[in-house]
C-alpha cells in the first residue's frame, strides 16, 4: 500500500508541476494589442468548440452510464465516469494553456530562439504532465480506495473481480471520450486547414496565415482542439488502458501470486518514477552550440529515457525486494498456464515462471521500443533522410508522382515498426509470458509525460507562427517561429507512432484478458480460437475491415467539412470586397462556427462504429452458429482490428508527416523552393497527408482500444445476465 | 475417369474455340499502311518485352526446378514446369492476338460500333478461353495421367500424397510465373503510361496518344504486356490454384470417401461445363437498342452465369449420382473432423457430413459471389454512381481534395466485398465445411473464361483508340474507340476484385491443407494455432506486413521507371527539334527498351519477397522457440497475408478504377470538362490510381497464393529431409 501511496504522490507532483509551470507561462508577456486580439479570437473559438464537443460527448456518456449502471453495477459506472471526466479535463486544460502560450511564444521569439523554445515547450510540458499525472492518479486512486477504505481483499476472488471491473470501466470512460475527441478534433483541425489552404493559397493566392483569410482563425483553433486537446485525450486513454490493463492481467493471470499487491502496484510506481524523470527531462530542453531545436528537444527526451533505467530498477527493487526470487506462490503456474492456453493444447514453454529481473528486462524492452520508434519515425518524417527527400524529388515531375511516392513511403514505413514490435513481443514473452508483454507496454507508456510534452509543443509553435504572421511581426521573428514549427511535424508524428505501437503491444494482453474473462464467466463453454475455425477467420476479416471503414469515414468527413469551409470563405470574399484589400475584417467567428458544427456532426457515426461492431458480431454469429462461435468471432475481431489497424495507422501518420516535411524541404530552397511547380505538387501532397496524419490515422489507436474494452464489458454484462 | 475425360474434352474445346476465333480475328482487314506501321511497332515492342521477361523468369524457374528436384522429387518438378510453361503460353498467346486485334478493332470501328466491339471482344475471348482451357487441361491432364497410365491408386495413401504433391507443384509453377508477369507487366505498363503522360500531357502539352510523344508506343505496348499478358498469367494461376486446391483438399480431408474419384473429378467437370457456357455467352455480346456497350458485355456475362446454374447441376448429378445421399464412406467423419480441429478442441458442428445437394448449393454461393462482386465493382468504379461522382466533384476544389476523396473511396470500397466474402464463407462452411468453401471458390473461378474475356477486351480497345489517334482516323471513329475503351476500366477492375475475392475464399482452404499436411508429415508435433499463442500474433503481423511492403516496392518501382521514361523523352525532344513540329519521327524503340530494362530489373526483388518470407519466418521462429512455434508462426503468416492483402488489393484496384473513371466523367463534359482545373486535378488522381490499380494492387493476388504454396512445399521438403 505504501508503494501505491508513493505512486499517488508522484501523480500529485505531476499536477503540481503542471500548475507551477502553467503559472510561469501565464506570467510571461503576451505581446502587443494586435497579437492579443488575434490570440483572443483563437481562445474564444477553441473554447466554443471544445465546449460544444464535450457537451455532445457528455450526452453520449450519460446514455452509456445509464446502460452501464443496471448491467455492470455502480462501481463500474463510477469508474467509467471518472475516466471520462479526467480525460476531458486533461484535454481541456491542455487547450487552455496552449491557446495562451501561443501568443507568449511569439512574443518570446522576438527576444531569442531559446526564449520561444522554452515558452512553447513549457506549455507542452503542462499538458504532458497533466496527462501522465491525472492518468496515474485515476488508476492509483481507484486502486488505493478499493483496497483501503473500500475494504477489498486481493485474496478473495470476488473482490479481485470488482477491482478488475472498476479498472476496465475506468479505461472505457477514457477511451470513449478519447475517440470522440481525437476524431472530432481531427476533423475540425484538418477541415479548417484544408479549407483555408484551398481558398486562400490556391484560389485567392494569399499566403498561409494571412489575416485576410476568413478561415485563418479556424485553422489556428484547429491546432489547439485537435493536435493539443484531442491528442491529450488520446494519450490519457492510452496511459490509463495500458497501466490499468497490466494490473488487470496480473489480477486475472497470476491471482495466486503471494505478493499480488506488490505486483499490481509495480506498474503504478513505474509510472510514478518516470514522471519524476520526465520532470527532470523538461529542464534539459536547451539549445546547444549547434542551435538544433530537435537536438534540444531530444536532450530532454533522452535524459528522461536514460534516467528511467535506474529509476525503474529502483522502483522494481523497492516493490518486489529480491529480484532473483521467482514471483508467485503455490497455484501460480496452474493459474497462469490455464489462462494462456484455452484450447487444452500444448503449453508454451516460456512465460510460466519469472523473477523480478525478468520484469525489469521486459521494461527495458519497452524503453528500447520507445527509443527505436522515435528513431524510425524521425527517419521516415525528418527532412534529412531518404523518404522525405524522395517525395520532394518526385514533386519535380508533378502532383501525381508526389502522391505516388508519398503513398509508397507510407506503405513502406510500416515495416520497421512492425519488426520492432514483433521482436519486442517475442522477447518479452520469452522472459515473462503475457505479463512480460504487459510490463513492456507499461514502461513504454511510462514516458508518456515527456512524449506528450514534445507533441503538445507542436500546436503552440504552429499558432505562434500564425500569430507572428497575422500581427505583422518582423521577418526575423517569423523566421524563429518557423524554425520552431518545423520540428513540430516530426514530434507530432513520433507520438502517433508511439501510441499505435503501444496498442500493438497491448493487443496480446487485451486478448489474454478476454480469454481469461471468458473462462471465468463461462466455464462450461469451450471456445475454439484456432485459425482453422472459420468463425475466427470471419472475426479477423471483419476486425481488419474496421480501420478501413473508419479511415474512409474520417477522410470523407474532412473532405465534406472542408467543402463547407470553402463555400463560406468564397461567400465572404464575394460579399465583402474590402476583404482582399485588407480594409475590412473577415467574420472569423462564422467560419469557426461552421467548422464546429460540421466536426461535431461528422464525429458521431464513426465513433460509434468500434463501440457497436463487437456487439453486433457477437450477437449475429451467436444467432447463426451458437454462443461459442460468437465468442470466437468476437475474440478474433479484437486481433483483426489490431493486425490491420497497426498498418493503417502507421502508414497514415508516417506518410502524412513525410508529405508535410517534403513540402517544408522544398520551401527551404530545394527543387526550386517556394512558388515553383515542385512546391505546388508538394502542397498537394501535404493536403492529402493532412487528414491521413491528423484525422484518420491517429484515431485508429483509440478505436482499437475501445473495440477491445467493449468486448470485455460485453462479456461481463452477458455473464451478469446469464 | 469418364468424367475426367469429359473435362479434358471441354478443355480441348476451349483451345479449339481459341484457335478458330483467333483465325477469324486475323482474317479481318488490318487497316491502312499507317495503321499497320503503328501496330507493327507495338507488336515488336510487346514481343521484345515479353521475350526478355520470360527469359528472365525462365532463369528463376530453372533455379527453382534445380532446388525442387532433390527436395521434392521428379514428379513435383515436372508439375512445376508444366504449370510454369502453360502459364507463360496463356500470357504470350493472349498478347500475340491482342497486338493484332488492336489495329483490326480500329479498322472495324470505321464501319460500326458493333464491328469494333465484336472484334475487340473476340480477341479477349481468345485469351479468356486459353486461360480456362489450358488451366483445365493442365490439372485434368496431370490427374488423368496419374490415375491412369501413372498407375496411382486413390485408396493408397502414398499414391494420394503423390497426386497432392503434383497438383501443388503445378500450382506453384503457375504462381511463380504469374507474380513475375503481373508485377513486371504492371511496372512496364504504368511506368510507360505515367512517363508518357508526365512529359506529353503535362510538359509538352500534347494530347494522349500523340505520335510525336516518344513514349506513346511504349504506353501501348504496356497495355498488352501488363493488362493482357500479365492479367492472363494471373488468372491462369488463380484458376489452377483454386481448382487444384479443391482437389487437394478433398484428397487430404475426406480420403476415406467411397466415391473419392468422383468427388475429385467434380471440380474438373464443373470447370468444363462452365467453359461451354462461357463459349455460349461470347455469342451473346451484341449491342441492344440502347446501344450500351457495358450492356452488351453484361449480356454475355449473365448468359454464362445463368446457364452455369443448370450446367453445374447437371455436372454434379452426372458425377455424384444421387444428390441426396451423404458423401463419403466409413471413416469419413473421423478423417474430416481430425483435419478440421488440430487443437483437440471442440468439433465445429457444421461441415461434418454433406450431400451432393450441399455441394451444389455451395457452388451456387460461388456464382452468387461472382455476381455480387461484379455488381459492387461496377458501383465503385462506374461513372453512374456516387463514388466516382464524388471524386469528380472533389476535383473542383483541387488536386488535394481529388486525392483525399479517392483515398476515402478506396478505403470504403473494401467493406461490401468483405461482407459478401464473409457471408459466403459462413454459408458454404455451414453446408459442407472446408470442402464447401473450396467448391464455392471453384464455381467462382469456373467463370474465369468469360471474366478474362471481358478483361482482355480492355487493352485491345485502349490500343485501338491509340492507333486511331496516331493514324489520324476520322473523329467519329475515334469517338467509337473511346466509347469502347471507357467500359474497359470497369471490366478491368471487375477481374481484379474477382481474383482477390477468390483468394480470400481460398485462404481457409489453403490453411486447411497446411494444417492437414502438418499433421500428416509431423504427427508427433502439436502445433498451437490459437490466437492466444504469441507466435501466432507474430505470424499474423508479419503476414499482414507483406502486402504493404510489396505495395511499397511496386509503387516505388513505377515511380522510378517512369522517371527514366521522363528523362529519355525529354532528351529526345531536346536533341531532335523536328519532333514537336512533327517533321521527324521519335525513336520509339529506344523508349520501349528503357522501360523494358527498368521493368525487368524492378520486378525481381519484390517477386522474391513472398517466396522467401515464409521460409525465413519458419527458420527464425524455429531457431528462437522451437519447431512447433515455427509452424504456428508460418501458418499464421498465411492468414495474415490474406487478412491484410484482401484490403490492400481491393482498396487499390477499386480506388484506382474510380479515379480513372472520375477523369473520364469530367471529360464527358461535367465540372468544366477537358482542360478545366477540375480536369487537371482528375488527371492527378488518375496518375496516382494507375500504379495502385495496375501494378501494386493486382499483384497482391498471386503474392498471397505464392506465400501459401511455398509454405505447403516447405512442409513437404522438411518432411522429406527429416
Amino acid at each position: 500500500m505504501d508503494i501505491v501511496l508513493i505512486a499517488i504522490g508522484c501523480g500529485v507532483l505531476a499536477v503540481l508541476y503542471g500548475i507551477v509551470t502553467a503559472a510561469q507561462v501565464l506570467r510571461a508577456p503576451a505581446g502587443d494589442a494586435r497579437m492579443q486580439d488575434i490570440a483572443a479570437a483563437i481562445q474564444e473559438g477553441a473554447k466554443a468548440y471544445l465546449g460544444r464537443q464535450y457537451r455532445t460527448i457528455a450526452i453520449v456518456g450519460v446514455i452509456v452510464a445509464i446502460v452501464l449502471w443496471p448491467t455492470l453495477g455502480a462501481l463500474s459506472t463510477v469508474g467509467f465516469l471518472i475516466g471520462a471526466v479526467l480525460s476531458g479535463i486533461a484535454g481541456y486544460v491542455g487547450m487552455l494553456i496552449s491557446v495562451r502560450a501561443n501568443v507568449r511564444t511569439a512574443e518570446a521569439a522576438r527576444g531569442s530562439l531559446q526564449g520561444g523554445l522554452t515558452m512553447a515547450f513549457r506549455s507542452g510540458a503542462v499538458t504532458g504532465m497533466l496527462v501522465a499525472g491525472l492518468g496515474l492518479l485515476a488508476i492509483a486512486g481507484i486502486f488505493a480506495y478499493l483496497i483501503g477504505p473500500g475494504g477489498m481483499d486481493l485474496s478473495v476472488e470476488a473482490d479481485r473481480r470488482h477491482i478488475v471491473e472498476a479498472l476496465t470501466a475506468l479505461a472505457f470512460g477514457a477511451s470513449l471520450i478519447s475517440i470522440f475527441a481525437r476524431l472530432g478534433g481531427g476533423i475540425f483541425t484538418k477541415a479548417a486547414d484544408v479549407g483555408a489552404d484551398l481558398v486562400g493559397k490556391v484560389e485567392a493566392g494569399i499566403p498561409e496565415d494571412d489575416p485576410r483569410n476568413p478561415a485563418v482563425i479556424a485553422d489556428n483553433v484547429g491546432d489547439n482542439v485537435g493536435d493539443c486537446a484531442g491528442m491529450a485525450a488520446d494519450l490519457f486513454e492510452t496511459y490509463v488502458v495500458t497501466l490499468g490493463l497490466t494490473m488487470v492481467s496480473i489480477a486475472l493471470l497470476v491471482p495466486a501470486a503471494g505478493n499480488l499487491l506488490q505486483l499490481m502496484a509495480l506498474p503504478l510506481i513505474v509510472g510514478g518514477v518516470c514522471i519524476v524523470t520526465s520532470i527532470l527531462g523538461t529542464y534539459m530542453v536547451k539549445l546547444g552550440k549547434g542551435g538544433s531545436i530537435m537536438g534540444a528537444l531530444y536532450k530532454g527526451f533522452w535524459t528522461t529515457a536514460l534516467l528511467a533505467i535506474p529509476a525503474i530498477w529502483l522502483a522494481t527493487q523497492m516493490t518486489l525486494g529480491d529480484l532473483s526470487a521467482p514471483i508467485g506462490g503455490a497455484g501460480f503456474l496452474e493459474a497462469s498456464t490455464d489462462a494462456l492456453t484455452t484450447e487444452g493444447g500444448p503449453l508454451p514453454e516460456a512465460g510460466l515462471s519469472f523473477t523480478g529481473w525478468d520484469l525489469f528486462w521486459c521494461m527495458m524492452i519497452g524503453l528500447a521500443v520507445t527509443g527505436l520508434l522515435v528513431w524510425i519515425t524521425e527517419y521516415y518524417t525528418g527532412t534529412n533522410y531518404r523518404p522525405v527527400k524522395s517525395i520532394a524529388k518526385a514533386s519535380v515531375t508533378g502532383h501525381g508522382t508526389n502522391v505516388i511516392q508519398g503513398l509508397a513511403i507510407s506503405l513502406e514505413s510500416t515495416a520497421l515498426p512492425t519488426l520492432v514490435i514483433v521482436v519486442a513481443v517475442v522477447a518479452a514473452y520469452q522472459l515473462a509470458g503475457i505479463i512480460g508483454v504487459a510490463f513492456a507496454a507499461t514502461a513504454l507508456l511510462a514516458l508518456a509525460g515527456m512524449v506528450v510534452a514534445l507533441d503538445a509543443y507542436g500546436p503552440v509553435t504552429d499558432n505562434a507562427g500564425g500569430i507572428a504572421e497575422m500581427a505583422g511581426l518582423p521577418d526575423d521573428v517569423r523566421g524563429r517561429t518557423d524554425a520552431l514549427d518545423a520540428v513540430g511535424n516530426t514530434t507530432k508524428a513520433v507520438t502517433k507512432g508511439y501510441a499505435i505501437g503501444s496498442a500493438a503491444l497491448a493487443a496480446l494482453v487485451l486478448f489474454g484478458a478476454y480469454t481469461t474473462d471468458l473462462k471465468a464467466f463461462f466455464p462450461e463453454l469451450t471456445v475454439d480460437f484456432s485459425l482453422s475455425n472459420p468463425y475466427v477467420i470471419v472475426g479477423l476479416l471483419l476486425g481488419a475491415l474496421l480501420p478501413y471503414l473508419f479511415g474512409a469515414f474520417g477522410m470523407t468527413a474532412v473532405g465534406r467539412a472542408a467543402g463547407s469551409v470553402v463555400e463560406d470563405v468564397r461567400e465572404q470574399f464575394r460579399s465583402n470586397p474590402g476583404l482582399m484589400a485588407g480594409t475590412s475584417r473577415p467574420d472569423y467567428a462564422r467560419t469557426v462556427d461552421i467548422v464546429t458544427r460540421a466536426a461535431i456532426r461528422e464525429m458521431i457515426i464513426p465513433s460509434l462504429l468500434p463501440v457497436l461492431a463487437p456487439i453486433a458480431i457477437y450477437f449475429i454469429v451467436t444467432a447463426v452458429a451458437g454462443q461459442a462461435q460468437g465468442f470466437a468471432a468476437l475474440g478474433a475481431m479484437l486481433l483483426g482490428v489490431i493486425v490491420s489497424g497497426l498498418f493503417v495507422a502507421i502508414s497514415m501518420t508516417s506518410g502524412g508527416g513525410a508529405w508535410d516535411n517534403a513540402k517544408k524541404y522544398i520551401e527551404d530552397g530545394n527543387y526550386g523552393g517556394k512558388g515553383s511547380e515542385a512546391h505546388k505538387a508538394a502542397v498537394t501532397g501535404d493536403t492529402v497527408g493532412d487528414p491521413y496524419k491528423d484525422t484518420a490515422g491517429p484515431a485508429v489507436n483509440p478505436m482499437i482500444k475501445i473495440t477491445n474494452i467493449v468486448a470485455l464489458l460485453l462479456l461481463a454484462a452477458l455473464a451478469g445476465m446469464g
